[in-house]
Order: structure tokens, then sequence, then C-alpha cells
């Protein structure tokens, strides 16, 4: 079958490999409908992560074809959406709304392919009762679901956004502007977006922001103090994973309220003095995706959200190296593959 | 009047100063009934503060005796508790519940001494309606609700301590134990106390504590582990301040549980990836005393709690050099002093 291969940094090929068989009794095979290039994809892209010969994609939907042994909940024939976190969806931090922290867990890999294989299928599938989406904006959403709608929506989450706060999201990457998605879905009175993309800009408005802000880093923080009566934001979303993106998120925030951040971080060391003399709560980390994807998937088949607009190109598996530089360059959003 | 100054690291006097004046409207004056010494003292005591003719201290407990012209809710004669930190009690954020970070807020200084002056008295001090307590131990445990037990306290609930939580709590200094003690009081199941100090190791079992773990950093960190099912605390209270201290406090909690920190952090610089990578929530810093007081006041005078028996010297304030000493040297958990 074809798969994504990054065989070093920016050298990404679509090639021909082994397809994937059941290995552990509650594996599942999936034939994919569709999968996508996430933002952390550019990290051993651009030499930040390790990249040889690695088999890329963590996010996907589609069709099972083969299950094991032990699989109880999925068959054969079920059209699935899956987090990019394995999880058996039973341990006790499962249980506790961390299946990105599953004591059976780890991540997904090789969904920029053909066919993947997802372990621990009946913890980490949702199998859609309606089966495959006729609409391929509908498609497109529940592909997002699986990891930066999902994450997006943890970031806002782990920032208690909700009624009558207001939350600044720093990054208009997907991720970030899903989290303005979030935000507003989860009743944000005000949605700061801080980006100086017009594109993304527009977006970000369409999914909810409130307010705009250009400026970055000390700049960017005095405006959200402008905006929030000198205060600081409730809630801020770190959708980026830099130092300078979590200090503008640490400094946006108000003493007392929260930041979450999703962006993996790289390089980020934080002062243990700004964290005690700013006073927010701090959380964050690979998104429990998993304890939020039938809200997610209902939200979607109702129409109330439509988290597939971030893809903004939509080309075949085989051209993916072209999507990588797309992103890479910023030229798109978020690229979906079909196979 | 007589005040303890610190003149340079190690070098504590008790001599003779100004009285204090209401210098603001919104100022009291307090005739201290007691006072103590703080393990933040030590800091500067030791030399990682700076510490040039400081007036010392910051808990305190005593008799009004003058207040400015725009004081409303406190008058000569009314005995008061108050907060180390200086709070309006009304702003916004004060509100939300961190009157440690008032927008018109700072900190209280110069209460080891004959009188102080408080700022903010309407919104910084509770008068206690019976007026000064008979028994010196209700005494004493009213004056720990100013700083260490408010500390301990919000130690506890940064870190979510409640029904079913198992708490670990990492330092066994006043703060640490009256987390123990909070903890216990806030209804969680299981306090596992980090000390090897045996006079603490029972004054932490007489506030509650059900296990005991001698072990420190990844060894500390692990008998953590195994007396959780492998996963780590719900809870993990961090009452020191140090790098060591801050990594076996996020070590010892479990993916998706809890950290609080209270301990005035010195050098530390938290890696973006542990936190990440763990996904604890971390929070917090100078402890919202204010918001915690009556409810504090209340379980003292009800007999619930007997914060007071952190005081295991209690002295005349002109001996306040040797308190010093002895807390420096760790004789003694904590000093109060007697003016």
């Amino acid at each position: 079958m074809r798969a994504t291969i990054m065989r070093a940094p920016g050298d990404v090929v679509v090639t021909e490999v082994d397809r994937p068989e059941i290995i552990e009794p509650t594996d599942a095979i999936i034939e994919l409908a569709a999968a996508c290039i996430c933002g952390s994809d550019l990290w051993p892209y651009r030499g930040y992560d390790k990249a040889e010969n690695r088999a890329m994609g963590h996010e996907y939907v589609g069709t099972v074809v083969e299950v094991g042994s032990a699989v109880t909940t999925v068959k054969p024939g079920d059209f699935v959406v899956g987090s990019f976190c394995i999880s058996d969806n039973t341990c006790e931090i499962c249980d506790s709304g961390y299946p990105s922290r599953c004591v059976n867990g780890g991540f997904v890999s090789g969904t920029q392919a053909e066919f993947v294989r997802i372990p621990q299928a009946d913890g980490t599938l949702v199998v859609m009762p309606g089966g495959r989406p006729e609409d391929p904006d509908v498609l497109a959403s529940l592909l997002a679901a699986s990891d930066v709608l999902g994450t997006g929506w943890f970031g806002a989450v782990a920032a208690e956004a909700g009624p009558g706060k207001t939350v600044a999201v720093v990054g208009d990457g997907a991720v970030g502007l899903l989290a303005i998605l979030a935000a507003k879905e989860l009743g944000a009175e005000r949605v700061i977006a801080m980006s100086r993309n017009p594109q993304r800009q527009a977006l970000a408005k369409e999914f909810g922001a409130t307010d705009i802000v250009e400026e970055r880093g000390e700049e960017g923080v005095s405006r959200v103090k402008d905006l929030t009566n000198g205060l600081g934001a409730h809630s801020v979303v770190e959708a980026v994973g830099t130092q300078q993106s979590m200090e503008q998120a640490i400094g946006a925030c108000r003493p007392g309220g929260h930041v979450g951040f999703v962006g993996v971080s790289h390089g980020v060391s934080l002062p243990g003095g700004l964290l005690f003399g700013t006073e927010v709560h701090l959380h964050g980390g690979p998104a429990p995706v998993r304890r939020f994807l039938p809200d997610l998937i209902d939200r979607i088949l109702a129409g109330k959200i439509n988290p597939g607009r971030v893809f903004d190109q939509r080309i075949p598996l085989d051209e993916a190296p072209e999507g990588y530089k797309a992103m890479d360059e910023r030229r798109a959003i978020k690229v979906l593959l079909e196979p």
C-alpha cells in the first residue's frame, strides 16, 4: 500500500510499504477515508524532532477492515473516528478524563496512508452509527475531531473557557483557530484571536473571535490587558509550543486565571517565579480527545460546528509532500489527504 | 517601639524604631498580640533574598489602636486577624478569589514588632466577634491562620484535595504540615506526608497523615507510586520552593492530577516538556488567605482544627534572633513571638 514517510527533515515521500496487520488481539485495521497533516508534523519536518524514516500521520477517519480476536465493539464495515492517542478507555486514568495518558496507551502513527493499524480499538475508536457520511464537509469535520478540533477543544476546556469569560488564543494555526471555535461553543463572552494573518483572522472571526490582536510578545500582552480592564483574560489557550508563545499566554492571563497549553513544547523553560508570581492555573499536554469525541461528533452531525473549515487544501495522498511544503510555508492552514 | 530588623543575612536584631503611623486613609495601626517567624523569612536569612535592614514579619493577630479616615468596618479596640497579603477585598480579582493579587494589594511587613501598619484595613482584616481569645492555644491558631495555615490550606485547595483523593505533601515545614491538616479537613481519603524527621512525622500523623514516605527525589516519587497503584497521587502539595521539591511534586502526581505549589520558588525552572508530558494541573503562588479566613476562624473557634500546634517554640519578641537560629537549624518547626 502507499504511505507517507518522512525520510529526513524536509524530505517526505509517498511510497509503497507493507500493509499493516493485526499484531495484538485488541488491534483493528482501518482503511482510511481521509487523513491530514498536523502542525506537529512540522516539528520533525523542520528538524526539531527526529524524522528518520518515520511513518507519518495520526489523524484519521475510515472503515474497519479487520479486527483482533479481543475486539468487541468495533467490527469490519464500521465507519470510525478515533483519537490520535491510544486508550483502553477503561483504566483509572481514562476514567478520570485522561485517555491521553491511558496506562495501556500510546500514540497512533502512520495514518497518512491507505491503511493503518489502531491499537486498543475498543477504547480508541468511536463507531459512526450512520456509517460513512456522504457530505465531504462532514467527513472533513469528523477527521478534524480526531486531533486538531479535539486539541483546540481541550485547550479551551483546560483554560476553563465558559460563559462570562474572556478567552485569548495565542497561535493562529488550525489548533488555535479551533480553540476559538471551542471557546465560542463553550459559551465564552469574548474571544480574542492573536493573529496577524488576514486569511486566518477571517476564519477566526467566522469561528467566533470577537477581537483580533496583531501584536506579539509584550506588546500583545499589553493589548490583551487594554481589552480587559487592565487585568488580562480569564482564560488563555496556548497553541504554538514555543518559549515566546508560553510567556505571551501566561502574561495575557489575569491572576487566578487559567492557561490551557496544547502546543507541543519545544525548548520551553518556565521560571518557577513567573508561575508563582502570576498565580495562573496551568494545564496542558496531549489532548484527551477520546473524552470529547462523542460530544464533538454530535455537534458536527447536528451542523452546529464546522471544524473542517480549517482544511484549506484537499489533495490526493500522493501529493502529501506538496502538502507539507504548503503548511511549512504557511500557504495552507491545514491539508487534507485523500488516499 | 521594638521591632525585628534583619540587617543582613544571618544578622537579626530586635531594636527601637519609630512607631508606625497612619499614612493612607485606608490604613489601620495594630498592637500585636502575637507574631511569628515564617519559613519564607529564612530565604533572606540564608542569603537567597535581599536582607538589608528589612523590617521582618508578616503574620499577625492583635488589637486595632488607630484607623484612617476611610476605614469603616474596623475600629480601635477590635481584635483582628489578617492576611499577609494586602487586599481591598472589593476589586474584580479579589472577587474572583485572589485577594493575594488584589489590584490595590501588596504584602504586609514589619509584624515582628509591637505595632504594625496594615494597609487596606477594611479588606485585609477580619474582626473577631468575641474579641481577644483567652486561650493562648486559640490565639496561636488564629495567628497561624494569618499565613501558614492559610497557605497550607491554599496548597491543598490548589491541589484539589477532597473526598476520595490521595494527597501527597512535599515538605514537612509548618506549611507542609498544615497542608496535611487541610487535606484531611477537606475530606481526603489518604494523605501521604513526605518527611524524614521523626518529630515532624508525629505532627503530620496528628494532623491526619495516613502514610509517611521518607525517601526524596526519584525514590520518593517511586514510593508514592507504589502506594497509589503505580499511578501517583491525585493531588500533590509542594511546600518548599526548590527545583528538587517541584520535580518531586510533579513526579508524584498522576496524569490529569493537580499540583498546588506554595513554597516560594527559588531558582526553579520547569521544562515545558515535563509539564506537557506529565499532563498535571499546576497552580500556586502567594496564598489568597483572605478568601479562606472566615472559614478557618470558624473551624478554629469550633475546636475542629488546632493549627497552632506547629508553634513548638513560644518566646518573647526580644528573643527573635534566637528564634531565627532555631528555625534555620531546624530545631524548631515554627516560632511564635510575644511582644
